[in-house]
C-alpha cells in the first residue's frame, strides 16, 4: 500500500520509491463553487488521467517543462515531486465564467488581448483574484518568477489552442498551476483536463467541459470521452 | 450661475468660460462603502480643496502633470477639463482597508514591495479589483498607457510619502485617478486629500483620514484640519 501524502478534491498524491517523485491518482470526485457542489462523474479519473498525460507529453516535447514522468495505470501517473506555488494561473481567450460574472460581460465575447489572471489558492478566502504585487507581498514568489510563469502560461496557451482547434474545439480558458522541484526549477504541474479548461465545440459551441457539471447540463462523461477521442 | 456638468459624491464639476477648463467645487458630503454610509463633515469641502491644491501644486513642480490650474475660492478650483479614465489606482505602502480584509492580513503590516492595484470605477459592480489585462480587454486604455500611469502613481507615492513623513505622517495608502485632456495627454486628476489617502500620525499611529468617518471614530473635522496644518 502506497503512503498517502495529500488528498485534494480530484486527486490523491502518494509517495513513490524515489523521494523526488510522487504517484498522482485521479479520482472520480467532482466539486464546484469552492467545494459547495459535490458529486462523482463516472470514469472522470480515468479520462482526466489520460487527457492530462497526452497534453503534458505534447507540452513537454514543445519545451514546456512539466512534472509528468510516465503513466502507471489507468488512474495513476508518476510525476516529479514539486511544492505547488499557491497560485492559479488563468488564461482566457474568450470571456466566460467568473470574469463574465464579475465584470458583467457576455459569455463568449472575444477580447482583443489574451487575459491572464492569478488567483490565490486559498479555499477559506474563496481563491480571490490578486495581482503580481499581492503575490510578491505575500512572499509567494518573486516578480521574476511570476514573469517566467506568465511566459510558460502563454506558451501553454499557444500550444493547446492550436492542438484543440485542429480537433474542432475552442479553448475558451483554462487554469494551470506550477510547482518547484527539488532543484528549485519551476515546472508546470497539476492537471490539464476538461475539469480545468473550458472547451467548446467550434461548430456547435456545445460545452465539453466541467461547466456541464457546474450548470447541470448532463452528459458529462460523454463530453469528457469526446475530448479524449478528439485529441488521441 | 455656472452650468453643472457632473455631480459626484464629494464634488461638483461646472463649465468654465474656456471649454478646455472646468470649475471643481468641493462639497461637505461624505460617503463610504460604495455610498451605503452617508453624512456631511463640516468644512470638509474647504479643507480638501486646500489640501488638494497644496499637493497638486507640489506634484506639478516636481514633474507630475496634473489638472490643477488655480484656486478660485475656498471650495472651488479651476482645472483642465479631462475625460476621467474609469480606473482607481491604489498605492499601498502598508496593508490596510480592503486588502487587509480580502487577504486577511493584519492592518499596518509593511510589505517588502510597494503594492499597486487598479479597480474598475463602476458603482454597480462595486468598483472591483481588476488587472491590466482586464483594463485592456474592457477598452479602457492600452498597456502602454497603463505603464505610464503606474510610473506616475509611483512618482506621486515617492513625493507624497516624503512630504508627509517630514510632517510626522505616514502615508499608508492612497487612491488617485487620471484623465485625458483635449490633447490626449494623461494628467493626474480628481483630488488628493484625507478622503482619498490613509494618513497615520507617525508617533501615535492615530488615523487622520476618512477612516475616522468609516469606522465612527469621531473628531473627523479635527483630523482633516490637522493634516492641512502640517502640510501648509
Amino acid at each position: 500500500m502506497k503512503e498517502l501524502m495529500y488528498e485534494g478534491k480530484a486527486k490523491k498524491v502518494f509517495k513513490a520509491e524515489n523521494e523526488n517523485e510522487v504517484y498522482i491518482y485521479y479520482k472520480d470526485d467532482a466539486t464546484a463553487f469552492n467545494g459547495v457542489k459535490r458529486s462523482k462523474i463516472s470514469n472522470k479519473g480515468i479520462l482526466n488521467n489520460e487527457i492530462t498525460e497526452i497534453l503534458f507529453i505534447k507540452l513537454g516535447k514543445l519545451g514546456v517543462k512539466n512534472h509528468f514522468i510516465k503513466r502507471i495505470d489507468d488512474r495513476t501517473q508518476l510525476c516529479q515531486k514539486v511544492d505547488i506555488i499557491p497560485l492559479e494561473f488563468i488564461v482566457r481567450n474568450y470571456i466566460a465564467g467568473s470574469m463574465a460574472k464579475r465584470l458583467q460581460i457576455e459569455e463568449g465575447t472575444k477580447p482583443s488581448n489574451t487575459i491572464f489572471e492569478i488567483c490565490l489558492k486559498d479555499d477559506e478566502l474563496g481563491d480571490p483574484l490578486i495581482n503580481d504585487h499581492h503575490a510578491v507581498a505575500l512572499n509567494i514568489c518573486s516578480y521574476e518568477e511570476l514573469h517566467h510563469m506568465y511566459k510558460m502560461a502563454n506558451k501553454v496557451n499557444e500550444i493547446l489552442s492550436e492542438t484543440f482547434i485542429k480537433e474542432g474545439i475552442i479553448l475558451v480558458d483554462f487554469k494551470i498551476e506550477f510547482g518547484k522541484n527539488n532543484q528549485g526549477e519551476i515546472l508546470l504541474a497539476d492537471e490539464i483536463s476538461p475539469d480545468t479548461c473550458r472547451l467548446w465545440d467550434s461548430e456547435t459551441l456545445e460545452k465539453l467541459d466541467k461547466d456541464r457539471f457546474r450548470r447541470d447540463l448532463g452528459s458529462i462523461e460523454e463530453a469528457y470521452i469526446e475530448i479524449l477521442k478528439r485529441i488521441k
